[in-house]
């Protein structure tokens, strides 16, 4: 039959049993048949303008390695961009950074509330549901990591930073992150590159997360450092070990405020 | 990587015209690896008691022939049954008609919130949100049909009624459902039958239809008549003719009634 199953969300490791929520957004590129291709070449489709290249192979290997659950999106984010609200124009967008996208053009008010409806709403509910669900399980909040990846090459210029730890107002994680990272001297990382906050690219991380008190941070990895699983591996073991060098630095921070 | 991802809710057609949406609860027999397959041996887990067998290519089958989005259920009714409400105690069962369930046995309460939480909250969330959306497009509240299948024996009787519709208090789909199938004479049809709505199988239809002043349907379907594709497609066919016919009866009674 020539009909096809998607969903908005995606569940991986949900008895993960310490105290962080990973999120993954961008971590699909498939648009559903209702909405044939969005009248892109199929190589667009397969580009970065559609999802985070090896952002999910990261995520689910951090998922293993720290034994955390993690939620991910199950569409494209030319359908709709998970890391945006509706208002947002990019939220659907029409035109990414090269490539126009037809099936986003003139889409009415209504239009653009049915997308945000079916995949939006549904996808942050559940990730409401998983960060109550882990809160609740270990009787505090959990630290809350969304993974993305970028582009070696935006707007012909070449970026140097590898790994990016970006925040909106609640810097902690971030800042022990890149103190770590830093230290380790393994990879170019930076605070709030290759862009930051201003950029729009916050809104799951404050929604989920600095609203709610919760520390948290946006980690951002160079694309050409994740094309196979294999690297994806290599880049997520790095970085959990990281992680829980931030978190311990993080703890003894709170210890001595209180 | 060992990690697989799952989801609560599938969505099938959602572009799709009529005034319809179809709801396939047990469409799924998977048992996410956090679940470690509740215990139970590989044949338990394809078996009717993990899901309705054929029920979901009726309902796909359904949704193209009326042009009507469907919204399935994601994994196996023995992880959590999307018919039933959390206090249900057959929500997560110790015991189907013939299998003991040994992940499902002595549960805490926990346990079962947590299941809760990650499944039917986000599974109905998501039929809310698809039932809202074809409302708004209609400006006029569809109809809702639940779609499901039943053994031909059970506790070793033979069942001879081949298609059922059930509801609790409003009859009128399910009345004009019947007497299109007496006048057909195809199958041998039945209200509430093989079970009825005091058997505590009609909480979707209630929650999402008829508590919403909506008009709605369950079919059952004797599952040897939709054991393959090509079966499940000739029975949606056919049923797909009959609903068209009782949506007829059931606008002429509403217009009687104005």
């Amino acid at each position: 039959m020539s009909i096809h199953a998607w969903s908005p969300v995606q569940y991986y490791g949900t008895d993960g049993k310490a105290p962080f929520v990973l999120i993954c957004e961008h971590a699909a590129k498939h648009i559903p048949a209702e909405y044939k291709g969005l009248g892109l070449d199929s190589e667009t489709q397969i580009s970065h303008a559609a999802w985070d290249i090896g952002a999910l192979n990261v995520a689910m290997r951090l998922s293993q390695a720290l034994d955390a659950p993690l939620v991910a999106g199950g569409v494209s984010r030319l359908v709709y961009d998970l890391n945006r609200p509706l208002e947002a124009p990019d939220s659907m967008p029409e035109q990414s950074e090269v490539f126009s996208i037809p099936g986003n053009r003139n889409l009415s008010q209504a239009q653009r509330e049915e997308r945000f409806d079916l995949v939006h709403e549904p996808f942050h509910y559940a990730v409401k549901q998983l960060i109550d669900l882990q809160s609740k399980r270990l009787q505090t909040g959990p630290i809350v990591i969304t993974i993305h990846s970028f582009t070696p090459i935006y707007r012909g210029a070449q970026r140097d930073v590898e790994l990016g730890f970006l925040y909106h107002k609640n810097a902690r994680l971030s800042e022990a992150l890149q103190a770590v990272e830093v230290e380790r001297n393994q990879y170019a990382a930076a605070l709030n590159e290759p862009y930051d906050a201003d950029d729009g690219v916050t809104y799951s991380l404050r929604r989920h997360a600095e609203d709610l008190g919760l520390d948290t941070t946006m980690i951002e990895v160079r694309n050409d450092l994740i094309r196979t699983e294999e690297q994806a591996k290599v880049v997520a073991d790095h970085l959990s070990q990281s992680i829980l060098r931030a978190q311990a630095i993080v703890q003894a921070e709170r210890k001595g405020e209180t």
